[in-house]
C-alpha cells in the first residue's frame, strides 16, 4: 500500500510539492489525491511546482488524473488521484 | 501554433473531454488551459475521462501541467496549461 499526499483547498502549493518531489526520488511514484475544486487546484499546482524541483535532478515526471472512490465517514466521495510517475 | 481547448468554471466535463479526445487522435497533442480553482478542477476532470475515451482507442495518454502567463484584456493572469498527449 503506497502512501498518499492528500491536499486540501488551503495546502501550500510549495510544501506540496517538496513532499512530491520526495516520494518520487524516494520511491518512484507519487499519489497525490485532493477532493473539491480548490483541493484539485491546488494539487495540480504543486505537481506542476514538483515537475520543476525534479527537472533539477534530471526527473522529467507527468501526471496520470485518476477518479478514485474514497469513504469521508460513512460518505462515499469521488476524489481525484494524481498519479505522479517519471515519464 | 497550436490550438488551445480554453476551460471554465461552468465547462461540461465530457464535453471537454471529447474535445480533448479529438484533438490527441487528430494531432497527438491538445493544450488545455484553465484560469481560476473552477476551471482547473473541470479541466483535470476532463482530461481524466479523456483519458478512458483513448484508452479504447488503445491510446495511453499522460498530463504535462506547467504555469502559463496570459493577457486577459490588459491583466496579467497566471494560467494552467495541461498537456495532453501520449505517454
Amino acid at each position: 500500500m503506497e502512501d498518499i499526499i492528500k491536499v486540501a483547498a488551503r495546502s501550500r502549493t510549495t510544501a506540496v510539492a517538496g513532499a512530491i518531489a520526495g516520494v518520487v526520488r524516494e520511491s518512484d511514484r507519487a499519489n497525490v489525491q485532493a477532493i473539491g475544486a480548490g483541493a484539485v487546484n491546488q494539487a495540480v499546482k504543486a505537481c506542476a511546482i514538483a515537475r520543476g524541483y525534479l527537472e533539477e535532478d534530471g526527473i522529467n515526471v507527468i501526471v496520470i488524473p485518476i477518479f478514485v472512490e474514497v469513504m469521508i465517514g460513512d460518505q462515499e466521495r469521488t476524489a481525484m488521484r494524481l498519479i505522479v510517475e517519471p515519464r
